[in-house]
């Protein structure tokens, strides 16, 4: 093992040092709380699943899986996202139990990395699902939740942005030719490519009706909220998906007493392709990616041979402190050193600060190798010495 | 994908439903602010590391590491332990800072089972390290530091028995002639098989000498506190190694009010095979493994070409679980249910409730397929309808 490798960890696996995990923490406790209260439960499933039922269920592109083979010689998988391991428990077990079904979660989940692009390849990601409910009054509560949430977390300035994955698939199908082409331009609004979404029409050979069309779906001059202009890309099958969203509009205004923090773009398109209706991004300043996401993906319970509604949303942690402002964490500290003759001394004393709530390190003096570099990182230095008082 | 695999776990991988989940956090949040107190700082480390710098310094079996092949050729490991990691990141870059370091976890860490034996494959961990310490002083910290937070758990009923490595393995060196006869007494030792044990001396064609020495390490009639039956078995050289037991037992009669608690026991030996020095076990009714374990392991900093004393333990909260008294959790939760004329009046009414703390799950009551089934998992009731009054 060289020295360099000795140290290394694999490619976007990331330690967390004691401020960021205490940030972290915070986070954890608040969300919890917060969740708990709304009437979710929470709940854990295993970091490795098979790829049978996990890794081909979700939505995550199989070059982003982790796989392996267990000693059974089954292929497994580091899941990938927590919402296919919760609809495999809601299917096999709770829904029985309860139904419409609340569950949250908050975990790490697992994307191999291609090379250095400075992702990582595990994060915690904190969310919720609201299983068995089709009705918009399900996806008005994922989205409220939401913003309460990340409001309770302590973000402040964050925008959300609702699209619709049927309506998104309905105008792209209606206006092009063949299922590629319905591909192409979906993967290209995923990445938000809008130029190259433009420049594809042509490349497609679209004609000047189906790109018109088409480009309203990335005119930024278009006010989405009005919908009429919407209306006209589906087909009278298709007017149910506006109505779908029209509600949930409807719902929101009475949830949401802010309307400035959310809009409606139909070109919202997400890399997890399960979802089916409603979606949503919501993104904070001081991050480039989006800190959350959800949606409406009844399609993914097909997987598990059963037709159910469910909606709902994950935040990513890594992101969420990148928003949020640094807590500063001046908890006091205080190191208590002792010597030989102190030993009973210094427990005492350690465990009566120690029952006032005080953070107490008790250290051998004579086993510090740098007794000036070490009491830099204590608020308070004590030191029992044997026969006399404590000093500070 | 047969019905059957659809909903199924890899071998050992199990979910934990929100009762469980609940307790888990329940441990999870007062072993933590417990440990903090103490002066610890959590950190956190990836579930996966690369074989060559964890798996391989690990005490744990290969046979029972998860091993995968990441997208550059590499091989990865799921952590087996956080023992090593935490050796790692000290190594690398935080005794730098703070030399004794003071590191705490609560971690899931993964063995792989070769068969049907109900052992989990993933489990959770708490436990801390302190790195950079030589001193008996150390290891007492450690021992009280242990039986303290299964107090503060509310373990009642435990035990915790404790050993010496090193005397252990000088006396199975000095009473046979082949190193591969020490590992072969020594695993039978790790085993608990004491009857196996005895046979094997007879097995291996000992004199009568050694057979009469090495029975002595599981003659139960023995009182190893008194120690000279022991100190005789030792070379002047290793005189030492007694002492330093001698001296932890005199700090642990400071710490420890209770003498009941513990013992000294030299036949105790660890499947992690890193200890050097003291080791210990904490038994406690109602689970047949230990519920803990930890001990000094000083040569594992060697492999990260450190010399550093380090000592720490660490608790497997699936048996904590096994042995803690179920907590009742009858807290509140309440359900109202609304309909199409009352969803404002349904929300105003569910903030209120949950701002004064109160779980309630807001449910549209035409979503709700088997309404009676619905509300039985719930405490209280309440019906918001259209031009109505909140009924119960």
């Amino acid at each position: 093992m060289s020295k360099i490798q000795m140290f290394e960890k694999p490619l976007g696996m990331r330690d967390s040092f004691p401020e960021v995990n205490e940030q972290k923490e915070y986070i954890r406790s608040i969300a919890r709380e917060f969740i708990r209260n709304k009437g979710y439960d929470f709940i854990k499933t295993p970091s490795v699943e098979y790829f049978e039922t996990i890794g081909k269920a979700s939505a995550i592109d199989e070059s982003s899986l982790f796989k392996l083979v267990d000693n059974q010689g089954e292929m497994l998988v580091l899941r990938p996202d927590m919402t296919t391991p919760i609809a495999r428990i809601a299917a096999s077990k709770l829904l029985k139990e309860k139904n419409p079904l609340r569950l949250a979660y908050y975990a790490n989940v697992f994307r191999a990395q291609q090379r250095e692009g400075g992702r990582p390849a595990e994060f915690e990601q904190l969310g919720l699902e609201l299983i068995g409910d089709f009705s918009a009054y399900g996806d008005s509560e994922i989205i409220y939740t939401a913003v309460e949430l990340i409001k309770a977390l302590g973000v402040e300035n964050f925008q959300i942005t609702i699209g619709h994955a049927g309506i998104l698939t309905a105008i792209l199908s209606n206006n092009t030719s063949k299922l590629e082409q319905v591909e192409t331009l979906r993967l290209l609004l995923v990445e938000k490519n809008f130029v190259g979404f433009v420049q594809m029409l042509d490349d497609l050979k679209l004609t000047d009706t189906q790109k018109e069309n088409l480009t309203k779906l990335v005119d930024y001059t278009l006010e989405s909220k009005s919908w009429e202009d919407f209306r006209q890309l589906l087909t009278d099958e298709q007017q149910y998906l506006l109505d779908q969203i029209e509600q949930l509009k409807k719902l929101l205004e009475v949830q949401l007493s802010d309307p400035a923090i959310y809009s409606f773009d139909f070109s919202l398109a997400s890399h997890m392709s399960y979802y089916t209706g409603m979606l949503f991004e919501i993104h904070a300043a001081g991050s480039g990616f989006p800190i959350g996401n959800g949606g409406r993906y009844d399609e993914l319970f097909r997987q598990f041979e059963q037709s159910v509604g469910a909606t709902g949303f994950g935040i990513r942690v890594d992101r969420l402190l990148e928003v949020l402002p640094k807590k500063a964490t001046d908890e006091k500290h205080t190191l208590l050193l002792f010597d030989k003759g102190s030993f009973l001394k210094a427990n005492v004393l350690a465990d009566a600060r120690r029952n006032n709530g005080e953070r107490v390190t008790l250290q051998y003096k004579d086993s510090v190798h740098d007794i000036e570099a070490y009491q830099d990182s204590f608020h308070e230095i004590i030191k029992v010495v044997e026969g006399g008082s404590a000093s500070e």
